[in-house]
C-alpha cells in the first residue's frame, strides 16, 4: 500500500537492472478483434463441423429477414447446401431484401463489429456486426475460399455488384477482389452471399432443415426455400401477407440502468437542461415524473446534462428507484403470439396428438438496462407425446430457434429451478428438467437479447430476466393443472356414475328373473339418485385435418331442463357446420360461441356438435366446455361458466340443492405462485 | 444469380434514387469493442450482482498467479473486499509478483483485447487480455469510479507507480489520473488493483471464499490471505514451497490445424523453405517425417513457406492426415496430479468420510487447433455423501475452478452423455447428470482452454475435447464399478460364510444337549468346511487425522499358511508404526508395502496393522489389499496380486484345488468401453 509519495522526477532511475517485468513486457501487445475470435471460434459457435453449417446460414438467414421487415419486404428468402467436397460445403443465401449499397458491402461482409443495428433500441435478429462477417472469416479459414457476395439496392439505375471478400485478420479489414457490377437479370432488389466452409451436414433436431422449418413457423410472412446437398427443394410456403408490426425504436428506459449508462448518455445528450435531458432522452419519463427525479434527488433542472457528476448520478438513479415509472412501451418488441406459440408446438409435434394445449402466456414487458422484453411461454401435454424421458424444451429468441447450448440457457434454468411435481409432472427432488409427455416452449423478445456469448445460442441469467420467464412458466402450468386436475374429477366421477348406470338395471333383471317378473324401467330411478345433467364430449377425426366435436346431453334429472353450453373455438378453424346446428346460438370475435338445449325431457339426450378445420382444429380441448343455467352441482362434465368469460350465460333458473362451492384450490395455487408479482 | 457482367464504369448511375438502402447505409458504423463488451456484459460474466463480485477477483487473482509463476515467485496473493455502500463494494487484490512496468500498466488494465499471453502456446490461467480491464471497465459503469493500479517491479533503483484508471468505451483506451510515484514500503516487488464495484456479496458454493478455497487446492504453491467483508481474515496456507514445474512454451502442433492456420503461419514463417517451415515452425515434425508429408503432398520442399496456395496447403494437410506423428509435447502443461485431485475432492467432502476414492486418472495429451490438452478426471463415491441428489461435479480448467454455467460445460455434457447405470450410479433413461452419493471432478488442460465465452465459465464442446472428457470418466468410473463388484461379492461371500460359522456351532450344541454329550470342538470341521483364508480389514478413527487400519488374517484351512499381502498407500500419510510391524516387508517409492504371514497354523488368526495419518489419510481404501502366495479361490477378501503390479508376491506352494479363474467382467467391459482407443 502507498505509504510515501515522492516526486515523478526523482523517481525515474537513470539505469535499471534488466528486470523479468521488463521482458513480460516485451510480450505486451494488442489483439485485433478478429485475432481473438479466430481463436476462440467457439466463442461464435463454430466449434463442431456440424454446427460451424449451421452456424452461418443461421446469422445469413437472421440478417436477411431483419433487412426485408426494416425496408417493409415480405421476405423470400432461398438457402442452397452443396457439397463440393469430402468436408467442405458450399453455402448460398439470397433474399429480395432492400439490398446494400456497394460502398458498405466490404465492411458489411468483411469486418467484425460493424454493423447498422447495434445502437438501435429496438427487437431485431443481428445486434452486434459479428455474425456474418464471422461466417466469412471461418469459411475463408477452413477452406482457403473467399465468400462472394452480391447485392442490388432498388432504383431503376441501379445494377447489382458482386466481389470476393477475404477477411484479414491481423487488422480486421476486408480485402475486396474481383469487385464488378452487372445485371442480376429478374431481381429488383436484394442480396446474396456465398462461401465455402469446412462442415458435416446432418439431420435430426440440431441441423438446417430444423432451423428453418421452426423460422419458417415463428415467421409465418416468410416464404424460405432450401435446397439441401441431395438436390431436393422444399420450400417453406409464406402463411400470411400480412408483415409482423414493425417494432418501433425507442429511448432507454430508466429501469435497471446504471451509474455509467447514466453518465454517458448526458455526456451524449444534445438538450440543453437536466429536466429536458430526462424528459426527452428517456421512454416514459413525463414532466410529472422528471420533476419528481429532479426534486428527491436535488439535482437543479437547469444544470447542463454535460455537467453531471458522478453524485448527481447516483442521486438521480436512487430517486428513479422511488418513482413509479410506467413499463415500458412494447411497440419496440414483436411478440410471437398464441396462435404462433401454438403452431410452433404443433410442428414438434410432427403428427403426434396431445391431449391438451395449455393456454399461452406473454407477459406485460419488463426492463433490464433499459432494454425492454417480454417473455412468451406455451405447453402441450399428454395423448401421444412420449412420457418416458425428460420434457422437449423449444428456445426462441426474437424469433429465432435457439438449438445448441440448451444447457447454458436462462429459459432452461427457470424450467429446472421449477418444482413440476406441483404441476402433475416428473421430476427427481423437484429439481432439474421434469420428465414426462410435455413440449414447453418459451420466447424471450427484447431491444437487446442478452446472449450467453457472441454465438447466440442461450440466453444469459440476468435475475430480472429468469423471474419472467419463471412467472410465464407458471402461469402456464397452472393451466396445465387445472386441466389435470379437471381430468381427475371426471375420471372419477365418470366411474362413479357408470357404476351406478351398469349395478342398477343388473340387479333389477336379477331380482326381476329370480321374482318371474318383467324388468322394470330404471330410468326415473337411475335419475332420481344421479340427478345430474351429463355433458360428455366425443371426438371423431376424418383425414389429417377434420375434427368432428359431439356434446351429448343426458339429463339425468326428473324435470326437463334447460341449459347453455359455450366454448372457445379456433376461429379461423370453425366450419360452417357449426352454424347450422340447431342449438347454435352465436359466435363473438374471439371465437366464443354460444349454443343453448332447451327444455331437454327427463332421461333423455341430445347431443351439440360442429366441425373444426385446418391446422389449428387441434389446439381446440373438447374438455374446455362451460355450462350455464343450471347450479355448479346438478352438471357433469363441464365448467361452470367464469364470470369474466366475456359473454353472458343463462341465468339460473332452478337450483335443486343449495350451492355447495367447492374451494378453489387453483386459486390457492395462483397466489401462493404468483406472489411475488 | 449473376447473369450478365457489365463494366465498373458504366455501371456507376449518375443519380440515385433515394432508395432504403442508402437510409440503412447511414445506420452502418464500427463499434468498440469496449462498446460491445458494455453493452454485452453478460458475456465477461459480469450478468448478476453476485457473479459480478467473484469475476473480478477472479481474473485479479488469475493474473497474480501467471505472473508470479512466469517470473518463478512462490505466489503471495491478498484479496479484501470491503463494503462500501448498500450495493457498493471495494476491491482490492494485492500480489507479490514480478510487477509491471510503468508504461504499460495504463493499456494491461484499461485497455480490452491486450495482453503477453494471447499468443504464446503455454498453459496459463489468463489469455485473452480482457479479464482484467474487463473488471476495471464493469467498475467504472456501476460506481461511476477509477479504478487504483499499483505497481513495482524488482530492483534497487526501482519505485513504485500508482494511477487511477477509466477507461473510454468509445474508443477502447485507458484515461490516466494521478499518476504517482511512490516508496511502497517493505514491497520489493508486486502489483495491487483497487477497484469499486457494484456487487452482492454471497457465501455458499459461489462465493468468493469457495473460489479462494478451491484455488489453494489446486494451487498449492500459492499463499491466499482474505479478509472478507466482516472483516474476517482467512489465510489459506502455502502447502508446498515447490513451484509447479514451469509450463514450456511451445510450437503449434500440426494435428486438427486449419487451412486458415497452416497459410498464416506459412506467411509469417522466417524459414527458407517449406521443408524448413514444416521441419522447424511447428512441435514434433522430425526430418523424416516432414519428408514424409513432402512427398505426400507432392510440394516442392525448397519453395518459400509464403508461396504457399491454397491447394499446396490442402495437400499438406491432407498429407499430414495421413502421417504417424507424435502427440504433442506435455511440458507446456500442468496437470494437477493425482495427489491434487484426492485432496480437492477430499476439500469438498468437508468432512464427509466418502467409501471409496477412485483412482484419479490422467489421460495422455491431445490436440486441437494445434493446441494441446489433457484431461484429468476423480470420482468419490459413499460414506455419507448425500445420495439423494445429483452428483456433484466439480470443474477446473488451467488450475481455475469453475463456479458458473455448469449447464454449458463440456464437461457437464460429457458427464450427462455416459450410461451411470452400467458403473453403479442411479440414471434415469442412462441420460442427464446422475444421480447418487458420488462426487467427480474433471480438470482441462490446455496451451487455450476453449471456453465458450468470455467469462471463462464453461469449455466448449469440441468434439475431440468431449471425446477425452469421457474417456477419462469411463477408465475412473470403471475403477469404481470394480470397487462395487469387489464389495457386492465380498457381502455375499461374507453372509454365506457368517452362515456356517453360526448355525454349525449352534447345530452341534443342540444335538450335544439332546444327547447330553459334550459340545464337539468344530474349528477343524469349519476349517475342512470353508477352506479358506480370510482376511478382514477394520479402520479405527482417531481424532480427525489418524486411522489404524487393522487386516485379521484368519486360516479356515487344514494346514498351515504361508501368504503375503499387498497394498499401495499413500506414502506421505504412513507412519512409524508400518515398519515396526512384526510382518511388515517392505515398501516401495510408490508406497506400494508387503507383508508376509508365515506358517499360520490351522484354526488361527493373526493380525497385520499400521497406522496412517494427515490429509491423505483418508484416501486409502481398507479394501484395495492384495495377496499372493495362495491361489485366487483360497483366500477371500483380498484380491490375487495383479502382474502388473510391480513388485514381487510370493510365488503359489500349494494349490488345493484347480484354480479356476472367473472370467473378469472388467476386463469384457473395458474392451467394450475403450473401443475407441
Amino acid at each position: 500500500m502507498p505509504s510515501e509519495e515522492v516526486t515523478n522526477e526523482k523517481a525515474a532511475p537513470k539505469e535499471r537492472k534488466t528486470a523479468i517485468a521488463h521482458k513480460l513486457a516485451t510480450k505486451q501487445q494488442e489483439i485485433s478483434v478478429t485475432e481473438f475470435f479466430e481463436k476462440n471460434k467457439q466463442i461464435l459457435g463454430f466449434d463442431s463441423r456440424s454446427k460451424s453449417l449451421l452456424m452461418g446460414i443461421k446469422e445469413a438467414v437472421d440478417n436477411s429477414l431483419d433487412a426485408c421487415e426494416e425496408a417493409g419486404i415480405l421476405p423470400d428468402v432461398s438457402v442452397r447446401v452443396e457439397k463440393v467436397a469430402d468436408e467442405d460445403y458450399r453455402i448460398c443465401i439470397e433474399d429480395n431484401g432492400p439490398g446494400i449499397v456497394h460502398k458498405m458491402m466490404p465492411n458489411v461482409f468483411g469486418r467484425l463489429l460493424y454493423g447498422s443495428r447495434f445502437h438501435a433500441l429496438r427487437q431485431s435478429r443481428g445486434q452486434q456486426g459479428i455474425g456474418i462477417s464471422a461466417t466469412v472469416m471461418y469459411g475463408n479459414i477452413t477452406t482457403g475460399k473467399p465468400a462472394h457476395v452480391i447485392s442490388k439496392i432498388e432504383g431503376e439505375d441501379e445494377v447489382a455488384w458482386g466481389m470476393d471478400i477475404v477477411i484479414d485478420t491481423k487488422t480486421n479489414r476486408p480485402i475486396v477482389t474481383n469487385d464488378k457490377a452487372f445485371n442480376w437479370e429478374g431481381k429488383e432488389h436484394g442480396t446474396s452471399i456465398e462461401y465455402t466452409i469446412k462442415g458435416r451436414y446432418v439431420n435430426g433436431k440440431q441441423s438446417v432443415f430444423e432451423y428453418l422449418k421452426d423460422t419458417a413457423i415463428v415467421n409465418p410472412h416468410a416464404q424460405i426455400t432450401f435446397h439441401d446437398p441431395d438436390g431436393t427443394k422444399t420450400v417453406f410456403e409464406r402463411a400470411t401477407d400480412t408483415m409482423p408490426p414493425k417494432p418501433k425504436e425507442i429511448k432507454p428506459h430508466p429501469e435497471g440502468m446504471e451509474i455509467g449508462d447514466l453518465l454517458k448518455y448526458a455526456g451524449n445528450s444534445q438538450q440543453k437542461t437536466v429536466r429536458a435531458f430526462l424528459r426527452n432522452d428517456f421512454s416514459r419519463i413525463t414532466d410529472r415524473i422528471a420533476t419528481e427525479i429532479l426534486e428527491k434527488s436535488k439535482v437543479k433542472e437547469d444544470k447542463k446534462p454535460e455537467k453531471i457528476t458522478r453524485d448527481d448520478a447516483i442521486a438521480i438513479l436512487e430517486a428513479i428507484k422511488t418513482v413509479k415509472i410506467m413499463a415500458p412501451p412494447t411497440d419496440c418488441l414483436s411478440p410471437i403470439g398464441d396462435t404462433l406459440i401454438k403452431k410452433g408446438l404443433m410442428h414438434v409435434l410432427d403428427g403426434l396428438r396431445p391431449e391438451y394445449y395449455a393456454t399461452p402466456v406473454t407477459r406485460s414487458p419488463k426492463a433490464v438496462n433499459g432494454n425492454p422484453f417480454v417473455v412468451e411461454a406455451g405447453i402441450v401435454y399428454g395423448g401421444d407425446i412420449p412420457s418416458d424421458g425428460q420434457v422437449q424444451i423449444l428456445r426462441f429468441a426474437n424469433r429465432v430457434p435457439l438449438l445448441y447450448q440448451q444447457g447454458a440457457c436462462a429459459i432452461t434454468k427457470a424450467i429446472s429451478e421449477m418444482d413440476w411435481r406441483r404441476y402433475g409432472l416428473e421430476q427427481r427432488g423437484g429439481k432439474g428438467i421434469p420428465f414426462g409427455p410435455a413440449i414447453i416452449l418459451v420466447h424471450v423478445a427484447s431491444t437487446k437479447v442478452p446472449f450467453t456469448s457472441e454465438g447466440k445460442e442461450a440466453v444469459a441469467n440476468f435475475p430480472e430476466l429468469q423471474s419472467e420467464i419463471g412467472l410465464a412458466l407458471r402461469l402456464c402450468a397452472r393451466n396445465l393443472k387445472s386441466h389435470l386436475n379437471k381430468m381427475e374429477r371426471k375420471n372419477k366421477t365418470h366411474a362413479k356414475f357408470e357404476i351406478v348406470q351398469e349395478i342398477l338395471p343388473d340387479m333389477a333383471r336379477k331380482c326381476a328373473e329370480h321374482l318371474d317378473r318383467p324388468v322394470p324401467n330404471l330410468d326415473r330411478t337411475i335419475s332420481r339418485i344421479m340427478n345430474v345433467v351429463w355433458i360428455e364430449p366425443t371426438v371423431k377425426r376424418e383425414g389429417k385435418k377434420l375434427r368432428t366435436v359431439t356434446y351429448t346431453v343426458y339429463n339425468y334429472t326428473t324435470l326437463p331442463r334447460t341449459i347453455r353450453l359455450h366454448a372457445r373455438l379456433p376461429k379461423e378453424s370453425v366450419n360452417l357446420t357449426l352454424f347450422s346446428h340447431q342449438c347454435f346460438l352465436d359466435m363473438n370475435d374471439e371465437g366464443k360461441a354460444n349454443w343453448e338445449i332447451a327444455d331437454l325431457p327427463p332421461s333423455t339426450s341430445t347431443t351439440v356438435s360442429f366441425e373444426l378445420t385446418g391446422d389449428m382444429a387441434d389446439t381446440f380441448d373438447a374438455d374446455d366446455i362451460y355450462f350455464s343455467g343450471l347450479s355448479t352441482t346438478m352438471v357433469m362434465g363441464a365448467e361452470t361458466l367464469p364470470g369474466d368469460w366475456g359473454i353472458k350465460g343463462l341465468e339460473i333458473v332452478q337450483t335443486d340443492e343449495s350451492d355447495l362451492v367447492e374451494e378453489d384450490e387453483e386459486e390457492t395455487m395462483e397466489a401462493e405462485d404468483l406472489g411475488d408479482e
